[in-house]
């Protein structure tokens, strides 16, 4: 790890955090001294990284993050792969579709298919939901290699909602029901009112790579069974074309 | 300038560019040894700004970026300015609406808002367009400091299609005319079949910090006169949000 390159992109997630942030916010954020922030935030300014509000001294995340976001998306081949089969599966189901990849303890949002019914909704590509309170991250976590779960064992299963899976025992209990049955389901665990079902893609390799599901109204007319079904369907459908053998992947000691 | 953030950035960049690299191709893009190359990218992957290739040695950009990318958006006070004005053009004109950011050399668009004709486009947030190409980029460039000029003097007014304006001459005259009228023009420059039209955003400050405008498809019916004049509208609108107490601004020597 090089110590500079770590700084610079603590500075970037603090930004992310904090939106707008002045050069002894920084330092004092990361424990630097002020000239050591002052040299991290010029060389990120520099790039467009990070730019300076203007009449303030406060400093903001820059447009050269959002060129770096616009091409990550175009380089994701379970985008490309996914993007038809969220379109059917939203137009079968009249709901919203959401593919997912893990980044540390959060699912990313990586495409976002609007329910079908012409409202006009948030665009949701880029967001982030902690894995143990989101369906997407829970059908990943399930296939993981146990030394790759670590928000198991780091104790930060932070509450969302008050219906958020905080313990660490229930959670294993449904990654095991997870990988029974294929699909992952959160009942108002991120936000209240929109609960989810989701199912892992796997790759060549065997390797969930990703995940996509639904996003369902809660207490509305789920049709239970129905749903399951084709949102596992869609994960297969999605696995295979990237080369996926079998779905789920048969694995020793799973 | 922190030489190891710097050179983190241009392997982002790299990334940018060609998507996939190996680690010797990287090292030799970037002119550094691979062991240093190996440091840098091993710090990124860290932090999920980079990620390497399942199976292959190559590495690509990771899903943090995208998370950046998105905060971003959410930071822009142009942006959460600008939507309705630019929902409101879209639905004047029948045609998309663009609203872009400086970003270097190039325009980034930061809010796209499609033709509202009900049919599926490709949505175009990230993307980027040259600054001399581009109606938003002259927006912008027309009423920057003469010494934030860069493109004209660094000679790299490359051609995109054979329309581009590529002389620094030619440019300049455009400029002029853009600060006499408040929208710059662009027919078939940046691609072939499109034509644009943008007004520059101003902040409070005077400075122009966005510009927005519609896409024309060439040969279309552009009801010329009309379309210009919303434009107009939507940029002045939109830089009194900002603060702006002129459109344009009045300055000394321009």
């Amino acid at each position: 790890m090089i110590q500079s390159i770590d700084r610079a992109i603590r500075v970037l997630t603090a930004l992310q955090g904090t939106r707008r942030m002045s050069l002894s916010e920084l330092a004092e954020r990361l424990d630097l001294a002020p000239s050591t922030a002052h040299g991290i935030v010029r060389s990120l300014v520099e790039h467009g990284m990070v730019v300076q509000e203007r009449g303030s001294s406060r400093y903001q995340l820059g447009p050269a993050v959002l060129r770096l976001g616009n091409v990550y998306l175009d380089t994701l081949e379970l985008r490309s792969r996914a993007i038809p089969w969220a379109e059917d599966l939203a137009r079968r189901t009249g709901l919203a579709v959401r593919t997912g990849v893990l980044l540390i303890d959060d699912v990313v949002i990586i495409h976002h298919e609007p329910r079908p019914d012409g409202s006009r909704q948030m665009p949701e590509v880029g967001i982030v939901i902690p894995v143990h309170a989101s369906a997407l991250g829970k059908a990943m976590l399930a296939f993981l290699p146990e030394d790759e779960k670590r928000v198991l064992t780091s104790g930060d299963l932070r509450s969302m909602t008050g219906e958020t899976t905080t313990s660490p025992e229930t959670l294993r209990d449904q990654l095991d029901q997870i990988r029974a049955t294929g699909v992952a389901v959160e009942k108002d665990e991120a936000v209240i009112g929109e609960s989810s079902l989701a199912s892992p893609v796997f790759d060549s390799y065997g390797e969930a790579v990703g995940a996509i599901g639904v996003v369902v109204p809660s207490g509305g007319d789920l049709k239970g069974h129905d749903v399951s079904d084709l949102v596992r369907e869609t994960a297969r459908a999605v696995s295979r074309e990237l080369g996926a053998a079998a779905w789920p992947p048969r694995r020793p000691g799973q």
